[in-house]
């Protein structure tokens, strides 16, 4: 069948291959308006079409972050909660290490945990983590080897 | 200071606030060779700076996917493993509704869990949800309110 999107080598023709690449990742929150209070505090503001009370949507780059209620997630994905952290954390990478810096203070500020402080690391950056007000972990840091382009786009080395 | 990063209407010039982007995403996993193994089977291939034993990078559009021992995936990111899931789920929007069911099928083949049934969804889209081999959820969808572009981007509409 046709595509409608382009193809480029990252992606696959047949119907039973999944490109690869990444659409929405949902982090699942108890308060949604707790929530958004502190990623506002960090700079982000949702998209118009977030419903209030309801759900977030966030365009960051060329994927959607949400946030929504987590037992809503948890029923939608067909998983039951563990109730803690579940594998996975993400990342923000910068420029600098002022900026990692800066970005664990306003997360301090904003009421997240400090999980790791901002320190050189053993692969040659420079990082440290901050666990949002559900649990959900963001590592903030300075990769030398990966390049960070104008559009933000994080590129493998 | 100045940026090493262009700027847009997603970006913010000061130190203490946090771009509204993502970098990367990493997965939790147990065995790295068989998870590796399972995302080929969709169609994913590691990028050549993977570290064999160690960790494997994928580049999807403008942010890296890596698959990492969720153990030092814990220990790295300052936080307990509740052993489960914990509250985050991934999408991976298609154009056609014969896409969801395809690649549904290839993870089930693969060795995935089919947690919920592609259907007809109540916001008027479509999509099921497969569970890979060390719980991460993937929602396939096509929602018909979003933008898939041509170079993968999912644009909120």
């Amino acid at each position: 069948m046709r595509r409608s999107v382009g193809s480029n080598d990252r992606m696959r023709g047949e119907d039973s291959t999944m490109e690869q690449r990444l659409s929405l990742v949902t982090l699942g929150i108890r308060d949604l308006e707790r929530a958004i209070a502190f990623y506002r505090a960090l700079g982000w503001e949702p998209h118009p079409s977030s419903v209030a009370g309801e759900v977030a949507f966030y365009q960051t780059g060329g994927i959607v972050v949400a946030l929504w209620s987590r037992d809503a997630l948890s029923a939608d994905s067909g998983v039951s909660d563990g109730g803690g952290w579940g594998g996975i954390t993400l990342a923000h990478n910068v420029a600098t290490t002022a900026e990692v810096d800066g970005i664990l203070v306003a997360a301090a500020a904003a009421g997240g945990r400090i999980a790791r402080r901002a320190a050189p690391t053993e692969w040659g950056g420079y990082s440290g983590v901050f666990v949002d007000l559900d649990g959900h972990p963001w590592e903030i840091a300075v990769n030398p080897g990966w390049s960070l382009e104008a559009d933000g786009t994080t590129r493998l080395g």
